[in-house]
């Protein structure tokens, strides 16, 4: 339970956080949740078995039931055969693939619809480049408000499958999801119902910094050297940032913590981000023609991009992509060497890992985490 | 840590925990674990975030460190527009789907790999009608012992390809699952690998016990008047009902519990269980020509038949089938309503469940637990 207000990311606007947001109405760029109640306690987590335990540090309102299909508290692996192979001393992969409907996108669904029903919304509308699309089906039929999702026609038959599962409507659209967000958006204005779209507004970073609470209390509280995270949208990545800056501010990390290095991956087909990082910039242009299996990498005009840049220069992290047939080998490896149901995008991850080990930028000595941020099962048909 | 012995369910023989088992030498009937170190506390719980968290209660040694992908700590979700839908006072669903590799075959794989790999084994086989193969493959890749799966050519293509993902052999074999297991059990033989079918070694059931752990921890030490789960091999429900016991033994719950009603649901293509249950038999005869979309529930001949019908004598609870389109509905309505992605398997308890409301074998005024054990996402390609 807590109470906060809005500022955005990027000037001085302020609003406070009773109310339905999207982006900053003077400069269009995303607004983060600040917390204004007292600091959460690191002691005082609660006994649920999901992401709420961490209540008082999400945006929940006094007596506010959230909406949850038990998303969070996620396995982190320890793999030491994967840290011989890729060169570390130590790494871990923490495995989103197991929350309901196969992926991270659910922590931050349950954050966003939470908040949307609490604030009594009419429909809820999404564009996806899968993942997300599913994970909003599953809590807006938990939450019983009516939804309607724009997936490109592309996106693999069981993320749709499951949209179709809860009983959501499904629109396709030709081409990425860029086409999808300007149909979603004329409709939601159409029929005033809210765009729920990745950072468009401020409550699904919110879910997805429990990621970064949770690799702190999975290593007893502390923070490993590196965090290597897939990034299509950005908000995993900006989550786990926020989270470790909050934590820091809170008191739950020892004084002197030293933040990890963050390091996106990206898929060579669609890589906007990489490629702005390695320019110094610090927002990223449109990637033209993406192509990528890894559905969830599909995203060539980030709306998170300055929040995701302005990450890997605060970190000193790094940005780099795989090929599809490196993708698809690394995925391999991670999945028989470890048990875990790795999608493509955790693949892409790994060798991204492996990359940096030998290109230097990672040290061999280092701690490192890895996501998985899906299941395997969601392509696979 | 514990320590304990293995008991013939039927007859009296025994023999120590220290060694691989399968059925009785002198019966062919299962064996059962029983502990013979000190009761486990309640509140001696570990604080892992997985079903190891029981570790006291489970056959682990001294010393050893589970073979774990994080499985268990489901949820369990309070829906009340089922109970309503269904005329009950109240319905929750544990959702097994969220385990790795999509089911609750996960919590046996991890109890028995984890016995398996500490006592040496050359190799793993299992037939398999699906869900066991899948979880089997992972925890075999996380042990990094050699394994090979027998199942239907008819299994849904994505537990198949999870198989495959996993670096897994797999054999497809025409016919059911009893066709798999006369092929896996002859190769077995022939290699000397040991063979790690439903109810055939002790310690799967040892993993499917904390499903009955867990939903009493869940209800705050308590446990419902009904459980019902869908059933196929029967390792599920007979865990359920061994935690019960033991639970009542080391004084887990209030003195004087009622134990809970336990419902087995099967398709209406494949019940030999609901058959024998109805005839008053103490043991099934295989189901000729079975036939159903739910991959878990086609299994014709299950080994553990007389340990179910006991389960069911005991409990005074009840046995009942749904056909294919009452079951599709069944899972549909379930996912809708809850946002829990629902396999056929939960849409054929759930349909079940209502149907013995309507026949006035479950009360209104019951709390009913409702068991999903797969994910829906292993049903579309």
């Amino acid at each position: 339970m807590s109470t906060w207000t809005l500022h955005c990311s990027n000037c001085e606007y302020t609003a406070p956080g009773d109310r339905l947001a999207s982006l900053c109405p003077n400069c269009s760029q995303p607004l983060v949740v600040r917390l204004t109640s007292a600091p959460p306690k690191r002691d005082g987590l609660k006994s649920s078995w999901s992401l709420w335990r961490y209540a008082d540090a999400m945006p929940l309102a006094e007596g506010e039931k959230p909406v949850t299909l038990g998303e969070g508290m996620t396995p982190m692996l320890d793999v030491p055969a994967l840290a011989k192979s890729v060169g570390v001393r130590r790494l871990w992969v923490k495995d989103e693939g197991v929350n309901p409907t196969g992926s991270f996108k659910a922590r931050g669904m349950a954050a966003a619809v939470t908040r949307a029903k609490a604030l009594g919304v009419k429909g809820l509308v999404v564009p996806t480049a899968g993942n997300a699309g599913a994970a909003l089906a599953a809590y807006a039929a938990a939450a019983q408000v009516p939804v309607r999702i724009w997936a490109p026609a592309t996106t693999p038959p069981p993320i749709l499958n499951t949209v179709r599962a809860m009983g959501a409507d499904l629109v396709l659209v030709d081409g990425h999801i860029g086409d999808a967000g300007k149909a979603a958006m004329q409709f939601a204005k159409d029929e005033g119902w809210f765009n729920i779209a990745t950072v468009r507004e401020p409550y699904r970073v919110e879910g997805m910094k429990t990621m970064g609470l949770e690799v702190a209390e999975q290593l007893g509280w502390r923070l490993p050297d590196v965090i290597v995270y897939p990034t299509g949208g950005g908000e995993g990545t900006i989550g786990i940032w926020k989270a470790i800056d909050e934590m820091i501010g809170w008191g739950w990390l020892p004084v002197g913590t030293r933040r990890p290095k963050m390091v996106i991956a990206q898929a060579e087909g669609c890589a906007p981000l990489v490629r702005a990082f390695a320019a110094g910039q610090d927002h990223a242009t449109a990637w033209e023609g993406p192509v990528t299996y890894a559905a969830g990498l599909r995203v060539p005009g980030p709306l998170g991009d300055r929040l995701v840049l302005r990450t890997l220069r605060q970190s000193e992290g790094a940005a780099a992509t795989a090929n599809e047939e490196q993708m698809k080998a690394a995925t391999f490896e991670l999945a028989s060497s470890s048990g875990i149901d790795a999608a493509p995008e955790g693949g892409c991850a790994l060798h991204v890992t492996r990359a940096l080990v030998k290109g230097g930028v990672i040290a061999p000595d280092a701690e490192v985490v890895v996501f998985n941020t899906g299941s395997g099962s969601s392509y696979r048909w």
